[in-house]
């Protein structure tokens, strides 16, 4: 980690960066019990632990007035009916927000906040979302060959709370219905949990 | 203001965002003092008052936890031997970070610390620079057509301090020696006065 000023490219097209400190590779068994069509799931996990995303983080201190930032890139597919998503989560500072901008591919950020309130925004290259304080953030990819790629950042002393969206999961999906994409509440979802 | 999550484009090739909260327009009388000749400093402006930089920002509360972001688009020319920049500045919270995206053109990145430490950087479409808590910092853009466009980054809490950099100059200074960028000494720099 350095204190010194320092840069990184985000090379088209893959737009892996030309430096980082973790590679996080998130497979189908990494989000057990997050798809809704759990004999899909199983089916598909019984013939391979495929990858569903990548993340690839530059570290810094993780304090106030430092920014964390990455990498994300979504592969295509899907489980069932319900498209490829990352496990999504909470700040662990719930006051605290984050930038994405998008870099490639077409997809869907599914929000939602502790009390209830649920957002989904298209993305896609050029667009910048916007993830203000308190809101919870799971990155979909609905392209049937591309990659959903994101570049993100939020404050250093964020954190991550994973654990209260393996418990509840989100209120809304994001599926295929007929060729069109569709979004429907999550019939699994566990209204009783707060972060 | 939204508390909703939201998105803005960024669209090529111009990259002016599709929803601003300010448009930010500097010109040559903004910057007085600052380029090292003064004499092709005032002939110029006597001629215009020429649109050296722009930029646009989406605001948030300038609170912890948000984030602050925007496009700065420096404008290429020179004043003498001098390139065209921002006034630059030190962050009135001095220990907070900020993110640069390069979009577009070419340029450098002039960074200095309260203790004399310096940095120079280059910015070319596809680079991400970080600037660490501490480091005031000014674009420059050295490209003699394209405009140098940055999507940027930092905490909402940050604040600016352009005062110090306005009373003392930057250490160092870009500027055009025949056909060749170089890095020079400020002759104007003013050694004790500290952030």
């Amino acid at each position: 980690m350095l204190n010194q000023p320092f840069t990184y490219l985000l090379p088209f097209p893959g737009y892996q960066p030309s430096r980082y400190d973790n590679h996080i590779i998130r497979r189908l068994s990494d989000l057990k019990g997050q798809f809704h069509d759990e004999k899909a799931y199983e089916e598909m996990l019984a013939i391979e632990d495929t990858i569903l995303y990548e993340v690839y983080e530059i570290k810094r201190p993780e304090v106030t007035g430092e920014l964390l930032s990455g990498i994300s890139i979504v592969h295509p597919g899907k489980v069932g009916d319900e498209f490829f998503m990352t496990k999504g989560h909470f700040h662990t500072v719930l006051d605290t927000a984050e930038l994405y901008y998008c870099l490639n591919g077409e997809g869907f950020m599914v929000m939602e906040t502790p009390e209830g309130d649920t957002a989904i925004e298209a993305l896609s290259p050029g667009k910048v979302l916007y993830v203000p304080p308190r809101w919870a953030h799971r990155s979909v990819c609905t392209a049937r060959q591309e990659d959903l790629i994101t570049y993100f950042v939020y404050p250093g002393n964020a954190g991550h709370n994973y654990g209260t969206i393996e418990e509840k999961g989100f209120r809304k999906l994001i599926v295929e219905q007929g060729n069109a994409i569709a979004v429907i509440d999550n019939p699994n979802h566990k209204e009783d949990l707060q972060p």
